[in-house]
Parts: C-alpha cells; sequence; structure tokens
C-alpha cells in the first residue's frame, strides 16, 4: 500500500521544506535538469530504497530513480546504490530526506546483519522489540527483516506479552494465562516473562505459546531450554549485544531479541552527489 | 501549543496500541489503580519530560504525573525522573510510548552535552543539522537545546544554505549570493559553504551572513576565522566529533554542527518500574 | 484510547451536522436545557453506550449522561437505558447518531447472544469475521464481544489465514505453511483453511496451530476433530446460521466463526424521549 | 470527486490490512499475476462499482477491473459482475474490502428495489431516512438511488424537519415554522411531522413546504392528503415495510420514508474467485 | 460543535506559530502574566468572538476571555470588545490570528450591515453567495447573518440552481426544471436563473420554487415581480452595490444576492494592547 | 509539491461540492464535453493559475487546461487568461473555486503592483505582514511576490520581530535583543520595533539586523535612516497606503511593510464563459 507511506513522506517533507526550500527556488530555474549518484561511503547493509524513490516522485513527475542495488544487498564504501535523474530542483529539495531514510533503515539492517551473523549457526532467530522510534515502527521492522532479522509482535495489539506487572495483578502465572486465553482470539499467541526455571516451568503447565527468559544466565537458559524441550518456543531477552549473544544463542533458544536494533541506531554513512546542473 | 505535540502523540500511541492492550485488558481491571517510578539507570542529561507526561494524559484523565526531576538536570544511575500514579491500565499502556520518548531525547541530551561542554571553553556553540529523525525533527532540536546546544536552520524555507550545487548553477559565490538576496525576505539570512580560503573572500565580499567551513583542517580554520574578522558568522562543518570538537572550537569558529547528535543516536537507559496494582 | 474513538465521532458528527442543525438553532434557543430518556422498544443485548455517551459530551459541556444500563445487559421492550441531561440543543443535535450506534452495535450484540447461546452447552466459541462494515471494525468486534462471542484476527497483519489460492500457489498445504512460518513472526498464529480430511491431515502435519474446516457436513466436522485431537485448534466455517450452529457444535470444533454477525445487522429499535425544554 | 472516496478507501484499507497482509506477501510473489472473477451467489440489485473497482486501483498500478455490469443492473444467482486481472497480491489483499461494500450497497439496492416497486404504481416515491451506517451515509444514499429509491435530507443542515419537541419549544406548529423560515434561507425546504389532521391543517396554514404524517392508519392518511390537496408535498413515516408500504401508498401521499433501507441491511451474497496465480 | 472550528483553528495557528513564537520563547518567561484589552478603532459589527476568544483557549489553559460585547453589537472607534487576562506568552503568540479574523469578520458584518439597511425598509433578504474564502464559507456565511444578512445554498449540494449552461444542455428552462425535479430530493429547493421575462415565465410554468433576476434592470424586476405575483421567491443578482441595491429593492424582489460581501473584504480595524507582565 | 496545495484544494472543494453539485448531476450527462474560457474583465496582474488549473485536474482526469497568460502577466478587460477544455461535468463543479482563487489572489497581485511601482523608484522594497487570511498565508505571500513585492517573516517561528511588548518585558531595548541572540539559531535575523530616535540608536548599538520605524513621520524615518546609516535593514510600518507610501520611500528606507496588501483584498473580476456542451 503506497499510500500508507505516502502520507508519510508528505508529512516528512512538508517537516523539511516546509512553504519551499528558498535557497534553491532563488538560485535553479524550474526547468534545470541534473542527474546524481547515491552511494555508500561505508560498508553495510541497503535498507530504505523504496522510500527514498518514492521521496523524489513525490517532488516531481519527471524525476527518474534507477536503483542499481536493492535492499538487502550488501554495500561497501564504495557502491553504487542508485542514479537520480531530471529535476534539479526536485533532486536538490529530496535529497536530504531521502538521505535520512537511507542511512537510518541501512543502519538498522547493517547492525541486524551482524547480529543475525552471530546466531545463525545455532538456528536462533534475531528478533526486534518494541523500542522503536515513535512514527517509524512499520519502516524500523522492515529494516529489521532486510537485515535477516524477524519481528517480535507489532505492538500490544496483536499478540499477548504478560509480564511480571500482569502476573502480580492476576496472582501468579497460570492465573494470568487463564485469564489472557479467555479474552484472547484463538489467533493470539501468549508469551510469558519468566525470571527463574520455577516460572518457566508454571508457564509451560499453564499452556504458554513463547516463554521469555528474561536477563538470565546462559546455564539457566540452557537448562530452561531442556526443560520446556519444545514444548513452547523459547525467547532470550534482557541486554544482549554482540558481546552477548553467542552464549544466548548457543544455550539452544529459539529466538533473541535486541532492542538496541532500533533504539540506538547508527546511520549509515550514505551520500548523494549531482552532476552537473542545466 | 500542546495540540501540536498531542497530535503526533496520538498517532504514536494508534501505532503501538492499535485496537488496544490486550494482554492489560485482559489481566487488569478497568478501575485498577498503581504507581510507577521512572527512574534513570545511566548518567546523563533528562530531556522529554512534558512529552513522557502527556503520553500518560492522553491515555486517561486519572494518572498523575509527579515530575521529580526536569529537563536539562543531570541524571545519575539512580536518579528518580517521576512518579506516576492512576489507572493501572494507562499506565503499563503507555510505558513503552514514554521511555522511547524519553530515551531517544535524553540521549540526544546526553550526548549534545558532552559536546558542548568541549566548545564551551572556547566561546563556540554546537549546533544541529537536518540530519534528524523523519517524524521527530521539533523534537530532537528542542533535545539539543535542553543539552546546551543551539539549533540550525528547521528546514529548508527559514534560511539560505547556499551549498556547492547551488554555486556550480549560479556560476560562483558572489552570483548565487546577489541571486539569493533578490529571492529573499529581508528576514532571511544568507550562509554559503566553502570549500577554501578563496571562498571565503568570495562569500565575505558578497555579503554573506553566514560562512561555512567545510572539512577544512584546524588551521585552515583559523586562518579563515582571522580573514573574515568577525564581518560574518563562521559555521565549522564536516564529520566533527568528540576527537576532533575541541581543535575546531580552538580555530575560533563561531558555530559548529554536528550530525551525529540527530543522526546516530543511543538510547539512554531510562525504566520504569510498576509498584503494587489494586 | 477516547482520542481514537473521538476522531471517528466527530467525522460521524460532522457527516450528520455538517455546518449545522438548523431546525434546533431556529427554534431551540442556545441556553435551553431538557432531559431525555433512552429506552428499548425490542427485547435484546446492550451495546454502544460509550460512544453514545461520547456524542454528546463531544456537542456540548454541559450535558449529563447517566447510564442505568451496561453494556452487555439484557434488554427488555421497556427497559430505561439511560437518562441525558443538559443542552436541549445538544441533545436534539447529537440524537440520531447516538441512536444509530446504539441500534447498530445492539443489534449485533443480541445475534451474537443468541447464537452464542446455542454454542455455549457444547464449549463451542462463536467468533466474527473480517466481514465488518468498513469503518467499524472495532466497534463491531467489540459488540460481539459484549454479546458473548470472540474476536477473529483484526486484519490481514496479525494472524496468517492461508486460503485455498494460497495454497495453490506454493503448490499444496505443507509449502504453504513453510512459508508462511519462515516469513512469520514468532509471535504469529497459522490457519490454514482445509476442504477435506486429506487437507486436514497435511496441515496437522505442517504444524498448522488452526485448522478451519470449510463448508463442511456435520459428519465431517466430527471425523476432522477426531483426527486433530487436540494438536490444533479447530474452527468451522461456511455460511453457519440459527439452523446449522448446534450440529457445528456438537461436532465439537472449538470456535465457529459466522459472517452474518457483522454483515447483515438487523437494528435494535431504541428511542429516545425527550422532556420539557425550558 | 474521486478524492473523497479514495480517502475513505485507503482509510477502510488501512483497518484490514494495517502493517500489511502477511499471509499473501508470505506466500505469493511480488510479481505474480492472476484474474478474478466477481459474481453474485443470490438475486438482487448491483450496487457499489466504483468503490469496488478503486479498492483494487489503491493497492496497485496495474490490477484491470473490467466490469461487465452496472450499478442498478438486476442480478441473478450467476451473474458475473466483473473480472479483476493483475497483481495477484492486490488482488487477494483487497478481495475483502471490495466485497464488503459490493454485498453491502448491493444488499441496500436491492431491499429498495423491492420496496420501491410495490409504491410505484401508486406514484409514490420511497425515500430513506438519517438512520444510516456513521460514516457511509453517502455510499448508502446513493444505493438507495441506484435502488429506485430517493433521497430524503442529507443530514441536519440542508432541509429543515419540525418534529414534536421542536414544535413543544416553540408553543405551536405555527410559531415553530415561523421562527424557521425566519432562520432558514430562502432555498431551504421546511418540513412538519404531524400526528393528527388537526396538525396537518395547522402545517398547511403556515406555509409548511413539506408534511409529514407520522405513523398514521392509511385512512387517515387519505384524510391527510385530500385536505393537503398538493398545497404541500405529503410523506408518510413510521415503522413502514414491505406489508404496509402499498396501503400507505395507496392513500395518495407523495413520498414513504423507511428507515429499514439503510439501518437493517442484509448483505448481498456477492463473490470473488481467483484463477490461477503465475 | 466546537470541534469543527478547534481544527481549523488549530491549523491556522500551526500556519503562524510553526515550530514556536521564538521571540516570545526567548524574552517573555514561561510563567508571566497579562492583561489585555481588545478594542475597535472604527465604527463597524462585530463579528467572531467565539474564534477569537478559542484561539486564547487552545494555545493555554489559563487565559480568561472576557467579552464585553458580543457578535451583532454595533462598533465605534473607541469600543473596548474584550479583556484577555492569563500566560503572557499565549496572549502575545495568539494576538494576530485572532485579531486577523475578528478583522476580517466584523469586516463582512459591517458591510452587510450597511447594505441590509439598504433593503430593509422595502422588505427585501440581503444574501450572500458561493463567493467565498475557500476554507471560510462557513465562518463568512455566519458573519453576514450576524450582519444581518441571510444566507444563500450552502454550496453545489444543498439546493439547486440551474443556471444558463444547465439550460443549454437540457434544452431550456422546462427541460432542465424536469431534470433537476427528478434528481433532487423533495427536500430540496430549485432555483431557476433569467434574463428575460419570458425566461421568468418558463421558470414559474415548470414550477421553479425560486426565480433569480440575472442583470435586469429595475424596470424589468418590477415586471417580473409583477408576473411571478408570489408563486415563487424572487432573487435579484448581478453586480448590485450600494449605488444600485435601493432600486432592485424597491421593485419588489424578495432577495436581493451580493457577491462582494465575501469576496471584497475590507478588514475592520481592530487592536489588542497589552498591558504590564509580570 | 503539488501535495500539499492538493490537499488544500480538497478541503475547499469539498467545502463547496459536499456530496455533490446536484443541478450538474441532473442535468449534464457524465460523459459530457465542453470548452470554456477564463478571461478577465477588468485589467490587474494575473496570479493563481497553478491552484486553478488543478482544480479542475482534481476533479477529472480528462480536462486540459491551457494556459495564455502566467502569473505575473498583465491584464486588461479583454485579457484570455485559460481555455479549459474535458468534462463538463468538472469544468461547471470546479468553476467557482478556481475563479475564487483566481479573483482572490490576482487582487493581491494587483495592488501590491500598483504599491510596488510607487516605491521602486527609490530603490524600496514592498513588503507584505502576517495580517493574512488564515489558511491562505502561503498562496497570499505567494501572490505578493507575484506582484512584485517581497515577503516579510512566515510566521512565528522563522525570524525575531522584538515590539514593544517585549521591550517593555525585558526592561529595554538592550536587554530584549541580547535575550533574543541569546536563544535565536546563528541563522535567524532580529527585528526591533521602535519608536523614536532614542529607539533606533539603541537597537542599532544592541546590534539588530533589522530596525522597524513605527508609525513615524517622513522627517523622522529619513532622520532614523540617516543615523543607521546602512548597518542594519531599515523598515518602515504602519497604516502606510496609496497616499503616504512615496514620502516612506523617498526618507530612503529599505523596506516598507503594508498590511493591507493581504487584509483587505478586493477580488479582480475575472469570468468562466462555458462554450456548447456535447
Amino acid at each position: 500500500m503506497t499510500f500508507g507511506l505516502d502520507r508519510q513522506l508528505q508529512a516528512w517533507l512538508e517537516e523539511d521544506v516546509g512553504c519551499g526550500d528558498i535557497t534553491t527556488e532563488a538560485i535553479v530555474g524550474a526547468g534545470a535538469r541534473t542527474k546524481a549518484i547515491i552511494h555508500a561511503k561505508a560498508p553495510g547493509v541497503l535498507a530504505g530504497m523504496a522510500a527514498a524513490e518514492r521521496v523524489f516522485e513525490l517532488l516531481s513527475d519527471t524525476v527518474t530513480f534507477r536503483a542499481k542495488l536493492a535492499d538487502g544487498d550488501p554495500l561497501t564504501a564504495t557502491s553504487v546504490i542508485a542514479e537520480v535523474e531530471g529535476s534539479a530542483r526536485a533532486i536538490l529539495t529530496g535529497e536530504r530526506l531521502a538521505l535520512n531514510l537511507l542511512q537510518h533503515l541501512s543502519g538498522i539492517a547493517t547492525r541486524t546483519a551482524a547480529l543475525a551473523a552471530i546466531a545463525a549457526p545455532y538456528g536462533a532467530r534475531l528478533v526486534d522489540t518494541r523500542k522503536t522510534t515513535p512514527g517509524l515502527r512499520q519502516l524500523e521492522k522492515y529494516a529489521v527483516r532486510v537485515g535477516g532479522g524477524s519481528n517480535h509482535r507489532l505492538g500490544l495489539y496483536d499478540a499477548m506479552l504478560i509480564k511480571d506487572n500482569h502476573i502480580k495483578v492476576a496472582g501468579g502465572i497460570a492465573a494470568a494465562v487463564e485469564l489472557g486465553r479467555r479474552y484472547a482470539s484463538h489467533m493470539t499467541k501468549i508469551e510469558v516473562e519468566t525470571e527463574s526455571l520455577a516460572d518457566v516451568q508454571e508457564a509451560l503447565t499453564a499452556g504458554a505459546d513463547v516463554i521469555m527468559l528474561d536477563n538470565m544466565s546462559p546455564e539457566r537458559m540452557a537448562e530452561a531450554v531442556k526443560c520446556i524441550n519444545h514444548r513452547a518456543v523459547v525467547e532470550a531477552s534482557g541486554g544482549i549485544d554482540e558481546t552477548t549473544l553467542a552464549a544466548a544463542a548457543a544455550a539452544g533458544v529459539d529466538v533473541i531479541s535486541v532492542g538496541a536494533l532500533t533504539h540506538s541506531v547508527k546511520a549509515l554513512d550514505i551520500s548523494l552527489d549531482i552532476g552537473d546542473i542545466k
């Protein structure tokens, strides 16, 4: 659905362009044309091409965006990503938003790819969290998939994650899962956050579809995995990063969630060079 | 204008909450109340309190948000930031968005403060760029100010920044500035990007209000500053970070712009602990 | 989240009121006050009170809505549902939208309750479908819950339902489920539509979470239920109504979906009587 | 004005599709193409073709919608309504919304046609009311016209309907009509609700443009019609359905309004069959 | 419906305030309070008080707006219109929009009152047209009523005005009115534009509810009025202003429409004086 | 950015067209085509062509708008502005909005041109103010530029204008400018309103970029200009019109601001003639 993205891109263009790109309007003729190259200046994984292309198209019917690479492709410090040709005004005006999106989303895909590569040999999935930038969840979750990760739930509405506070209110894991199952659609999975093997056992008995091992040591995780024995999906969670991921994966969990994939993004260096304007 | 922020927060709540926080609806009674503490888990500078407070207010009339610290206050790993009291459902449902905002904006304020502290002894201002997260420019630029930085232009509409491409089209700096001045309001400043001392001289002669020294060495910057001699504001720009900032400031520039303040944000670790739910 | 509903109610008020309720503006003074009674004129189940209350509140700060019954309560032809007191203009202007909502949603809850009562003795859940009125899905699914039913998936985004066309493209149920599982979040359930016992067996082997028996006879359903033996949730679907529901439920399925709950709604007769206007 | 409808259809697509049709994305290739047939499974009158076509166009530029029948055409249980050809993803994703609209609007047109056929021999117009589904008034009123009915006023803003409460406040029909006429534009018609022949006489004397006979017996209606003698348009109203419509029409009224045309809609059974996907 | 106006006012505040009133933020403390007087500097008729009040309320909960005069009251060059007390920031920031609205709407009311005073002795109504400022139709039509005028139709949707082009297409007035009546609701009036007495006669015979005399001389108008003899409402139209209005009214028409009421508005001089800020 | 204008035009079309142009729908066939001429009926300067063209394009893909003149071109009472050809319905329905825009914007351009012609020989710029019609600022400021004027600041966000109230709060001009400079971006200009030569001197010393001479006599202005001596831009302001503009310009100010350019607009008479409809 292009129109969902379009509405966002229009709002973002208005944020940047407002009443007009006065520098460009003053200096560049309305009919001037040019050709620009978008290229990477650092290695990584590309993400965000559809959004970048659409930025220019929304600004002018006359801009042609020729992708040289696709989302998911590896980038080196010299990769040419796309050629953009047409209205010089549209290219100059759209440059910043297009780059902001490419740099942010490629930054996510790049780090996801690095972490997923650590998890892959163990057969574990790397997933994101709800710690996304407000307004960008859908794009950021897309970038995680581009980088070889998978997505956790979309939001509070599409799956149940019973946390310690819910458990306290319900008076225990069994009671909480029971309340959850009664309220949930038959199409909704229920995950339970656990902090001990006793919790894990209780969640398993209660019939949780997914069991989250929260901030457990690799040894504890391995015990939990053994105890669960494929009767539920097992997710490791809690401050996991490059230094601790392999141990978690080695413990045999199915899924490892990492908030930093989206809450602490380092932009990938991507640039746009404009040729002669005629 | 609260309503501008409100509309954004509502969109972001809908992004996360959608048709409802099904876990909380299933387990926590509509009338249940609780008290939560928002606290820092790492040192930094606080930013985003108004947005965080408003998240809970939008979810329920009954939530009281008691700020214990204010935007700009320093945080330690044990600082209590706020107490939130009222509807347990609203607090559980709003927790993630409030934290996502606090963590992102405090992350910006924290890094800005660190860099501004380097620039301050030299009397140089640290400023942001247009490399902000789409949709968050106003909040991110606010966080930069909270951290002790200043803002560059808001977007393409409120000031002129004549870059190399504009100069090429116009056929030189003098011609570009002349075109800019004719088009611009008498209330609009004109900045020119320069790459050499010759450029600087030409921009100065053309009457630029602000001269950007793009990717110059500290020595070159010092020469430019001397040449300009307070006849224009001088801005240093181009990949400046913790390691290169002091040298740029020592060169005597008035303003130093750093894109990473907003394009590569590391979330500050902030948490919400919920007490008993009754 | 009241603001989600508020935005819809405002749009619907504008649809009806436009530039103003000219009859009321012409005849009823801006300061006139009255008291009205909302009451049922037919038996059924009440749904939609929050929306009805909010209609009047949006039109005037001075209107008090006193609910006498709550969503889910049974109605007789003489039940008093609520008293509305305050601005006579607001009450006259809001009457139609409030009643349109109450009548439509109570119509859904009433029919759901009738069908759920048939299914209940067999332990089967009655659920809705995506055959809802455009723009009203969330309210209609809520009314189904009020009537004692449950919800199927919210839309195309929160669960997978692999239908015959998907199966054809994938080249079989096993392949389709495999593709689905690879793409889906670990928090997403996968349902497969089946038309024969062979399909059921294949879906079960492929690891479907939910198996839909599409347009099967009660006997066939009973066989499928036996074959599945609690290894997946079983859903009966396909033109089921008052005359065929008991047989489906007796066949032992877990869930019965009925599109007519929301695609063919008979409004429940609910009226608003206005007292003296002063 | 396509863009008015477009905005609604986009909102409705987002309601159903949200972050994406995950089943289809998982299984059907982005470039896959197919051809589908929309056909009726029950007799009736077709309505909603423009909206159905637009659903697919909004999802993909590549879908071709070939209408085989037009709004207002009679349907049998085997009528082919349209062929849809192009992106398989777009067709699968748009199917439900397109059908929901066609089924609902054709349901309205079908019942309208049945009732209008009863009224026609008597020269009476069948009209709708403001008892429409919130958000769908314009489309539902269109479906009434497609079915051979006419529309009552659009909302509270475009014509005056003076009801019993207005009359009570004004202190009588004469006073109410006088207030109405003073406030109304010279382009606005004034209708008065009457419950007795005395009311009818008073409304006529006051100069009402339209007189509504509310819940009167056919005999009383005939007397009123005679008394009015073409000096005002006469509308019959109040719980009229298939069993009572002929008598009302035979009484000589000009217009008969039926709320059930839009408040209790039975969806017409319409289906979409998808061919091979390549 | 405050929320309709609110949404407009919010958009207009964002147009003026954007990312913030930087002058006021820099100089006036967030807690500073003041008291301001809104007063007229020229004679006229006041209109727009509700909108002006709401501007300040939207900017701050703490502002009190005390109206000293009401819409429709006469103004002298020294009239005090309102006192505004509270947040100095909100008052300074809202001043311009509040005044822009008051000045524009009072300008319309003032001219309307002057023209209506000419028409009144003849019993003729002064009405507006569709020549309103885009986006302001509802407020401008309200200001016309405040000034003692009445409104023509709201837009193209609520009444029929058959113009010369429609007549040409239909092949004559009789045919056009017949087509109109068939399509129109029984609640819709039909007006016909006429340019000669023959046209008038044909429109009358066709049963037009309202007959517009377009650009006729006063003598011709008088003949037309005589010919129509109260069988239809008579409207004079076409470039009528202060110099020609009396003659048109004296010709006996019921209604005189003047586009300049809204298409050429002279702002009434209204000012806001701010007292000490503390 | 067409989409910004598009959204406004759509809202304005909905304001006028609402549920449909019922007269045209009743009488003109959906397939009928025609050709219309837009022409001026009074001399002036043309503005608003892009908006007028877009009105018709939004209503129908089939309309061709052939501009015969461009924004800024002089108009006589017989100038042909454009030919519009295509769907007769779209042309009839869009006529009013297209004309309302052309007449309003050309009215602004026409008066701006007249005043700018007075200022030009003195080398003074004519500029607008924030006294624009709510919702139309961007278009009106554009029309001012078309007429040969320039723009003052866009709103409260893009430049600082320190007025008497700000000065009072700060305790003097020097203090106010100092506060302003500290808060403002280095890209933001600061203007100070002055009422005496002492004020002017203080503003100059404080380093104001622009000095506004508020309601000064031409003699006083000349003294101020001499005193400022090109160290700041000088703006004359305060009730300046055709009779006083030359004297202000002769006093040597750089810029003259005139609120009436946008707050009291006289529509330029522009008309659309429709040819045969087939």
